[in-house]
């Protein structure tokens, strides 16, 4: 039995776009005589299609084009995930389905029993849970169909929620001869290893081979990371498709397999998603090119890097923005990155615009100190520089803050939070520092002085990023502990041997910032927890 | 039996706080020796506490508060809405709960059943439903309990869901002599009939009366009316708390009733709903003054009214931000307004930086014709120096855009987007009018030659709002449909009668704005749906 693994990149709501992609695997499928072709969760809408659900002329579309490719299914057994008005008189209107079809004729539908609804996952919002698995006769074999969260519960890898059911449980009395799994599954450091667990759980309670079809490309905040895998039934991986791209991947469950190699590079992964996030939301809208400010600090080399892998070094342009503030350094080394990444420059001083502005405001200002208005002001200055430049000449803005300054609020509104995409958002200092050193790995692309000089923003005189923060290090602690672990205070403290006055200073901290993040450019999730997306916390509350 | 219903204003996550109100309200009761006192729906930690549900130390903390409380209810029987960890093995590990406590001891709790998840709640995130109802006895008296939700799939009154079970009729089987009902339900503009149908609907089914307890305040984007009712065994309301400010009401059950009139104003509601939400935004996070910019327009106009109402007249402050594309009208309509309402000003030219980034930017602009760049340019300009005053003299920015412009994207991110609090971000047009008249009903406040020109942005030598735009009523009734009602453009073309292109090229607008939307300051939702809360739309995406 041949199987091909579709793993396909939509877009939202494309319903068109999408059917044209799942069209021509099916045509492939059939030169090729395959058996089954396997697509992804909601493989004709893209996922997540978020309150699109809501319309209702939007779900009879995504049901119509179904029955459109029904007749393109000839000769073969075909899983396609999708929405569907529910048959049953559940709470909601609509399931998370996967159609089965068989040359043409549809065969029925599995609806998603377990459907998340934590971190970035809304599913109760809209859907319906299945409540029946069946097994599918083709060619004398029983193939069973579930949806992706669908096997989780088995594995207990699960967030914040504990199942009653296990449709896996439930298809293991059905005895199947293959499990087919339709996934749309968002990536985040080091989840790969999670999946194939997941995989390997049922495949050891089934006693057959599972063949996990997953989702890629860039949705909004999502990155979907590819790597669809067959995983045989002692639950050993025997095959895996190419990470971060689109892939069709061959499984013939008669073949001899063998343990496939599961080397990979967590640091090489996070740079893909980076990439594949920056590119799918740029060319999914039509934007082709993106500028940003270059600061000659490890923030910006890195969203520089990242920029040109996604879209090109011919369209990335650096705004250089020195002020009076400016060290020397940080001209050389912003010129030394676009140099190194072959991108365009161009240089614009922010000295008239700020001096313009200072002189406006001497006369409200009388009688106060210089504070962090004043740094506000150059910061806004630059995003108006940026954005100008951007509307004129058809850029789209990349913001260059990384997750630990958001978490702080260590940024300016409107200044340097100011962009289209705020591509390092989820990525911490930490991370940020790591990702310098693996792209620099065979040669100095960012350039080494930017990596090593102490962090600053360079808008007052000899400043330092830890005149006002703790050290990077002991920062991300604290941020992995409370906002993706959602830890006590007490025990971030007793874990990382910090003082538990400064834990609970820096958890003040963010909890103030929330009111930037909520107009902070929309990010790209590549952890267990982003802030913006699958994190709902008040501006205004007092618990810390 | 006399009832006191306890309609507090809570902030969230302060528990030493809100446990403080309880307090007074149960020392209140002693002394008034009242049998029964009842409070709103998560009334410990405030509604809704959002993912501060996922840190384990935060729940914890709420049911300590509650037992803190216990000692406190000598005497008396007592409803407390709360968090607390699910004593079921169900998928979820929290409920939503009604502690029932008499003279100083639990007695137990009601789970709520029914767990609102559309538009702006997310209870399934979180919280187990209950799934058993019960009666308590008290002084001869079955007394029943249940939490707001509980009772809306009785009357039908719905969104996108259709509850399996009804607890109003599980607890019919129980013949209670009352029903407790403990609530956060926002306000959204007319929503208060719906609120009385939906406590007939129980009362007539059980023939017992219904107390309906209200949440009072604003929580970030939500506000809670109060409006607390007692309606009887007949279906009629018969006592009405004070809207918009906490509230206590005695019931006497005993005592003879008549119907209560039920006059109000819609349009003076939401103008109390603005007022309200805009306070407690800025009180709640200690905030005392805010700032905008007054163009001479109806919105700026309209913003400053609501700000001095919500702040006091000494804690506004206008600026004026004249540039050369602005009319005399524009200056004298500003004053004219500041004068009414009795708030300082300044006047603040913006020509000079906007000259000095327009030198900056000719070398790059060359060949290009003036566009929508050199508007944002001015308008991003105004922000700026909106900003900064706020920053150095501890002003928060009020910022004065309305629903249809962020609808269309018709304002500039960073420009006159920005700001802490987008107060009539959730408010059309048409009812930017309709509340201006009604605050001009007995004297002129906003000035009637701001009512009455032409909407323009003045970024441009005679621009008119109608140049790019279609007349604003016939934009909010687009709106309407598509925003509100989710129906097709083929739905909102036949009942408005327009044209199904116009239709369409409105609503492709739209979607193409979700960008800056993504970026906009909180608003305060009035309607059945408002942007960013209770919203969720995908940027990237190819429907329509």
């Amino acid at each position: 039995m041949r199987i091909l693994v579709a793993q396909l990149n939509p877009t939202i709501g494309d319903l068109e776009g999408n059917a044209g992609k799942i069209s021509r695997v099916l045509e492939e499928a059939q030169r090729d005589k395959v058996d089954i072709v396997q697509f992804p969760e909601m493989a004709i809408c893209g996922y997540p299609p978020e309150d699109l659900l809501m319309h209702d002329d939007f779900v009879v579309g995504v049901e119509k084009t179904l029955t459109g490719l029904l007749p393109k299914t000839r000769g073969l057994f075909v899983v396609i995930g999708l929405v569907r008005h529910s048959e049953s008189k559940g709470e909601k209107f609509l399931c998370n389905s996967a159609a089965i079809i068989h040359d043409g004729k549809l065969l029925g539908y599995h609806d998603k029993w377990l459907l998340p609804t934590y971190d970035v996952f809304h599913e109760r919002r809209y859907f319906e849970p299945g409540k029946t698995v069946k097994v599918w006769d083709f060619k004398g074999k029983k193939i069973g169909v579930l949806i992706c969260e669908d096997i989780w519960q088995h594995a207990g890898d699960v967030d914040f929620t504990k199942y009653a059911c296990d449709p896996v449980t439930e298809l293991a009395l059905l005895k199947p001869d293959v499990l087919l799994v339709s996934n749309a599954s968002p990536y985040r450091f080091q989840k790969r290893e999670i999946r194939v667990h997941v995989c390997a759980a049922s495949a050891k309670t089934l006693k057959c081979p599972v063949i996990y079809c997953c989702q890629v490309g860039g949705n909004d905040q999502l990155v979907f990371d590819g790597y669809s895998m067959h995983v045989d039934k002692q639950g050993q991986l025997v095959q895996l498709a190419k990470g971060f791209e689109e892939d069709t991947m061959l499984v013939d469950l008669d073949a001899p397999s063998c343990v496939c190699p599961f080397n990979y590079d967590p640091l090489r992964d996070l740079c893909s998603a980076l990439i594949l996030g920056t590119r799918d939301y740029f060319h999914k809208q039509g934007f082709t090119k993106g500028c940003l400010g270059l600061s000659g600090g490890v923030d910006s080399a890195l969203t520089a890097y990242i920029g040109v892998q996604a879209l090109g070094a011919e369209n990335v342009l650096g705004l250089l923005m020195p002020s009076r503030y400016s060290s020397e350094g940080s001209v050389t080394d912003a010129l030394a990155v676009a140099k190194n990444l072959e991108i365009k420059t161009h240089t614009i001083s922010i000295e008239g615009p700020f001096s313009e502005h200072l002189k406006l405001l001497t006369p409200y200002f009388q009688g106060k100190a210089p504070d962090t208005t004043e740094e506000n002001l150059q910061s806004r200055t630059r995003g108006t520089i940026l954005m100008a430049i951007a509307n004129k000449l058809g850029y789209l803005v990349l913001s260059t803050g990384n997750k630990s300054e958001l978490a702080l609020g260590y940024c300016t509104l409107y200044g340097d939070m100011a962009g289209g995409l705020s591509m390092l958002a989820d990525v911490s200092k930490t991370q940020v520092y790591a990702l310098a050193q693996w792209i620099n790995r065979n040669e100095e692309i960012i350039p080494r002085s930017s990596i090593e000089k102490a962090p600053s923003a360079e808008l007052k005189p000899n400043q330092k990023d830890s005149d006002t923060l703790p050290e990077f290090d002991v920062l991300d602690h604290i941020l992995q502990g409370y906002v993706e672990d959602c830890l006590s205070p007490e025990e971030i403290a007793n874990k990382n041997q910090l003082s538990l006055a400064l834990v609970k200073e820096i958890i003040h901290k963010i909890h103030l910032a929330e009111y930037k993040r909520r107009q902070a450019a929309p990010g790209i999730r590549v952890t267990k927890k982003a802030f913006r997306v699958g994190r709902r916390y008040p501006i205004v509350q007092k618990w810390m």
